[in-house]
């Protein structure tokens, strides 16, 4: 095929960036794979950044030294990420959301391609600093979310199970107390999920008091892996939390299943 | 901020095309967008075609009609597809994976978000014609790569779980019989989960004789919904198969526990 010009390169290059969030790659790599001399493509690279930035969905940087390289951290503007949050939640106060026990159904929500990826966009974007070696999450409705995550920050997922699966190999169960409803439940995760000494985060969909995190912090011990962040999508206000140190990007405040009311909007302090 | 120039604006039409995968944008919506005339943008969406073809990641079509545009369906190469099972293979016949019972430990590869999003896109061109609704699968194992399929055809995804979730709201359940070691399972799903009359393709990680598959057909049909597809990374070939229509990437030949040695290989009669 022939070579690419300019105005198809730096298309090129947006989409290989694009399809490898945070991986670097060297200027070499893009030199050989197009045929063009470093230069032309450090221009080429300066408008894939100014592209980026006009989209509102991240940024491409240019790293120095010898592991330099390129490498394209996906994001969400303010402006986009604001949006797409109170979208999530006009979507989530729909009143036949609403469940007995005073649960809200967010099923159809957490296991949305298009809804988790964006889920997973932002909350990668609180972790990015903290040198996270793996996404960590507990079966079943966080995986989607906690799995855009780990691709947004290139990551290993790792998915902590209820009742240990015959595929595990050796494995380690804990027993935690949950936070909200005291109740004692059981977590497993196969020896070689994890290489010792790792920093893990715990990303999940929903968090009442946070006794499934306070479990996580149980289960990491056993492996000799730290936990140094929580990221949830919905975190329930009424209940006294466990944890402290955690992010959530949406606030459940009030289910008010007689009158058919749901409460919920974007956290604040975050 | 300035109007992007053409070498910008095929690179944002490639970026914003492969962020919603399969979803139709108008010429119009580019036009407001760029504030750019219609001939113009056709310009650039013939070279983001070609850069798309270049690099052998899909491609980019156009639509015409009422309900036309353009739109991006992602995909690999032969070349590149080949590659990266080649590359699985060899990944997972490393004898250290033996698991005692003849299971391989997969689940760094099938959680892998890079490893899930491109089995992910292979899967999903298998399904592309056929009209799907939703994308099911059984937790826990199979969620990643489905998850990724659904993000390739643009479609929900559908958790079915082993035990019934308090919050899915009221839910049905069967009962189905594994087909190698003939233990009957139990798998349920949330009433609201699925629209009356919807055609699903069924995604899994591993597949020995399809009981899994056969127990989706029977909850498919309490839903009124029909089995149009299955698609699983591999398939155990030593085990009689309880359904005929089927894709799998991989074929898992033998686990030679006691001489450490694992056979898989691409599947060759897709």
């Amino acid at each position: 095929m022939d070579k690419l010009q300019r105005k198809e390169r730096v298309a090129a290059i947006i989409k290989i960036l694009s399809d490898n969030p945070n991986k670097v790659f060297s200027l070499g790599y893009f030199s050989d794979f197009f045929g063009s001399a470093r230069s032309t493509l450090s221009e080429d690279i300066s408008l894939a950044k100014k592209v980026v930035e006009y989209l509102g969905c991240g940024k491409i940087e240019t790293l120095s030294g010898a592991a330099g390289g390129v490498k394209y951290t996906p994001g969400l503007s303010e402006k986009l990420k604001s949006e797409f949050l109170n979208e999530l939640c006009e979507k989530l106060s729909s009143p036949d959301r609403i469940i007995k026990g005073g649960y809200i159904y967010m099923n159809d929500i957490v296991f949305s391609p298009d809804i988790s990826s964006k889920v997973g966009t932002i909350l990668a974007a609180y972790f990015i600093d903290k040198n996270v070696d793996y996404v960590v999450t507990v079966e079943t409705k966080g995986i989607p979310i906690a799995l855009m995550t780990a691709n947004a920050l290139n990551k290993p997922l790792v998915i902590a199970r209820r009742e240990v699966g015959v595929t595990e190999g050796s494995s380690v169960s804990i027993n935690y107390v949950t936070g909200s409803s005291k109740k004692i439940q059981r977590m497993s995760l196969g020896k070689r999920a994890l290489k010792k000494g790792s920093r893990c985060i715990f990303i999940d969909d929903f968090m009442k008091a946070g006794g499934t995190a306070n479990g996580i912090v149980e289960l990491l011990k056993e492996f000799d892996c730290e936990l140094v962040g929580i990221g949830v999508l919905v975190e329930a206000s009424a209940d006294k939390k466990l944890v402290s140190d955690y992010i959530s990007l949406l606030t459940l405040d009030m289910v008010d299943e007689e009158n058919g009311k749901i409460k919920i909007y974007p956290t604040t302090n975050n």
